[in-house]
């Protein structure tokens, strides 16, 4: 594979807009900021071949999950994507058409959010093949949304259905940017975050963040049919948003989410609550609580 | 290795300042921008095992190659970088030593340019180790240079000294960020980059973004110790500033250059001339000149 010639190629085809005074194929991309005063938002992650996918994936569905992985934070946080980088790590021995696709992939899902893939590099390697993306945008100064917020008392809502991702959802998932943007637009949302590691692991780190304890009754868990409830708190790579929001706002938020996204289920699943006065976990000995890691009280 | 335990700790120990509003361990960076009303500057790379270093080098010399990479590529638009985001691919075998050294030297590299370290990710591999890191920071409007501004009659520069740098100068080197922005404060300067790939490919790239071709004086190329003219041309990674400027500024530039920085050489390699109307490169027969890639008039 020819590495220059292939970048070349490859970020021609780019789409870029306005915005973007220098793109890919110079040294720095040098770009226009929209939302002028607001807060820029940064966030890097990567996909890894034998780890996050394996050998025989659909390259389109790598690069989809390689660019929407980063933008699912940009949900978490309620922000808005802008500009992309891509550095691409690929073995001498890759296929130029499993690379073209891989690019494919992460335009298509750039183009989903209007984000413009300012800078792309590649480097070579001996072993498995690694993107790793960066997602750079904005937010408003009173939306950006961390998981510190939460309050002791806060309903616990989370969007869609957990469980059964690493089927399919996982290489097709839409990050909740639409949603998340619509709730801080509405509500006071004290604390949000992305379900990427599974309730069982994301929950615990929200509420270790906001120095709180949580309650779950793991029967209002909203199941993906076929999942049980030990895939929707421990699978993970779901994609989807966990949030904390006063119990004060629980009936117009479900009354107007129905109203706006008819189609995608809003489920409280239990509540925030004071953090117990004890320095480790406690843990039962059922198999659902044994998922747990490091949270502050056992799941009912 | 625990992967979240080590990061968690890691990024713990990471300094950021009041900038920073939500920094490592959240979903997004959040930050504030200094520089209002200025342009956005973007840049990803990468080092990878095998590729940029080998098994046994420093672990301290290779964290702080990875983050002076792309702040070398600020020196080449002369930008102020303001916050980085690490993702680091690790095997489940490295040693967790190895990967706080890592650390050290990226934290050490990012404090020489007070830069914030504000995200940094971690994934397993089976195979090599690769750091990909992102720069982010700004530019004033009238101060970001790209390899595009060339124009036929202008002076060709180089900073420092050329060749040899894999002995060495490849894990040390200081990005020419000081001398880069005191270039775009003083002087008009047309066209710039980072040689990273060697001369003999580098300035080819700027010529042709500039669409203007070249000619180098090969004799009056600023040799580092114990190299030779190939070395100078061919090698890479010596991380000195290429540029373009009018020779109209030749006198000031060097009587001024020298006041400012003593210890520090600039020589005029050679210029920038009309691109000649041929589809391919001329190349002789000579062995430096087959160095050339791409280049639309042969080095002397």
């Amino acid at each position: 594979m020819k590495e220059f010639d292939l970048i070349e190629r490859l970020t021609r085809s780019l789409h870029t807009n306005a915005s973007v005074l220098t793109g890919p194929g110079d040294d720095c991309a040098v770009v226009e900021m929209q939302g002028h005063g607001k807060l820029l938002v940064l966030k890097t992650d990567c996909v890894v071949e034998d780890v996050h996918f394996s050998r025989g994936t659909n390259a389109l569905h790598v690069g989809w999950k390689a660019m929407m992985r980063p933008l699912s934070d940009f949900a978490a946080t309620s922000a808005v994507p802008q500009f992309a980088l891509i550095t691409l790590i690929v073995s001498k021995k890759t296929e130029v058409t499993w690379v073209k696709e891989i690019y494919r992939g992460l335009r298509r899902a750039a183009k989903r959010f209007e984000v413009s893939i300012v800078g792309g590099e590649t480097s070579s390697t001996t072993g498995p093949i690694a993107i790793s993306t960066t997602a750079v945008g904005f937010v408003e100064r009173g939306r950006a949304v961390s998981r510190r917020g939460g309050k002791a008392g806060d309903d616990l809502f989370v969007t869609g259905r957990l469980g059964g991702a690493l089927t399919q959802k996982h290489l097709k998932f839409i990050p909740r940017i639409v949603e998340s943007r619509w709730l801080t637009k509405n509500f006071s949302i004290h604390a949000m975050m992305d379900l990427s590691d599974g309730l069982g692991t994301d929950l615990p780190r929200l509420a270790r963040a906001s120095k709180v304890g949580f309650k779950i009754d793991t029967e209002e868990l909203p199941l993906t049919r076929g999942a049980n409830i030990d895939a929707a708190i421990s699978e993970g790579e779901d994609y989807e948003l966990l949030f904390a929001i006063s119990p004060r706002d629980r009936q117009k938020l479900q009354t107007e989410w129905t109203k706006k996204f008819p189609k995608l289920r809003l489920t409280r699943i239990g509540r925030l609550n004071q953090k117990l006065k004890i320095k480790r976990p406690v843990l039962s000995d059922s198999r659902t609580d044994r998922k747990l890691k490091g949270g502050y009280v056992h799941f009912q």
